[in-house]
């Protein structure tokens, strides 16, 4: 095998630990994780395992990672084909509403806050910038819905609190009470808050 | 000791093994608990604490109760003092941002939720019935904002979900972002909220 081709093969590898910890984390979160239950679920020895991640830690990190790149890529690259203003905004919270409705087991991305909002380290940093990051993508999405006339001028970061309030509580009532009748309230106010605040 | 004695010094150890337990499972969630850790946490043998609690499913019951009532008399029962309508609905969220903002660890109703929405059986329908409890007093005191001429007439169940939706993003802010700026975002929100849909 050339280097590259082993290069390659081992970063297919890596991924692929990556897929299968990712499914196990949706039911047992990050913390849930373990180096010896990953290696028999993937088929490989823990040192397998660990010759791709240096420490439990980095596969957590690596986890948290690929969930954020799979939700910037289920919710928000397909919002941006929409036009900006409104339009992009209520295509982000409807992509959102599915974002939740088609994971099996929990959004591995809200679980992370809880497990590590009182931890301070490296995971709990991690969880900070992604939903900075989260935060300023709404907020962008709300000051171009004033750019264009479409919401009144006001404080966009008040804005993208309020619209994440909504995705959180459709997540929060989805398992309870039915999911379509979660994302229907959803939708509602959405509709709702956006006339409440139209231009 | 007569046995009149003896069953209030039972009961008395039962709410101090109770104690403890909430408080544990602040940091641990419901699922944390083990009769073992909390034998220990509180001086006592494991038969000690299993003679007050038949089953860890028992004690999981008795402290999810015990949280459910703390909620009501931190959040419901003082908000009642307020006069019917707004200024009680706004008191109920007041004091619910108090309620997360005084517990060391996490919110254990909150917690439930994600640790049982998806494991049929008597935690997860106890969770339901509280969730459904909580919803039905937002719900009436919404309604009844509408009977006093404060709120503009609508779905009361709707206005439940999206006066729900504010506090869990102040819960879920709170501890990565620092609670006082959740805080003072989720009083805003209250706000707006009733602003918009003023009678």
């Amino acid at each position: 095998m050339t280097s590259l081709a082993a290069t390659s093969k081992g970063a297919a590898t890596r991924d692929a630990i990556i897929e299968r910890a990712y499914e196990i984390a949706r039911f047992t979160g990050l913390e849930g994780l373990s180096i010896g239950t990953l290696a028999q679920a993937v088929g490989m020895s823990k040192s397998g395992v660990f010759a791709h991640f240096g420490s439990r830690e980095d596969l957590q990190r690596a986890v948290l990672e690929s969930a954020a790149t799979r939700f910037g890529n289920a919710v928000l690259i397909p919002a941006l084909s929409e036009p900006r203003g409104l339009p992009r905004l209520k295509a982000i919270m409807r992509l959102w509403f599915d974002w939740g409705h088609n994971q099996a087991g929990s959004c591995v991305l809200v679980a992370s806050v809880s497990e590590y909002d009182d931890r301070p380290g490296p995971l709990r940093d991690m969880v900070m910038r992604q939903e900075q990051a989260w935060h300023d993508a709404l907020r962008r999405a709300a000051q171009q819905s004033i750019d264009e006339g479409h919401l009144q001028p006001g404080d966009v970061d008040q804005y993208a609190f309020e619209l994440y309030a909504i995705a959180l509580v459709v997540h929060h009532k989805s398992s309870l009470f039915g999911e379509e009748q979660s994302r229907l309230r959803g939708e509602r106010a959405v509709e709702r808050w956006c006339s409440a605040h139209s231009a």
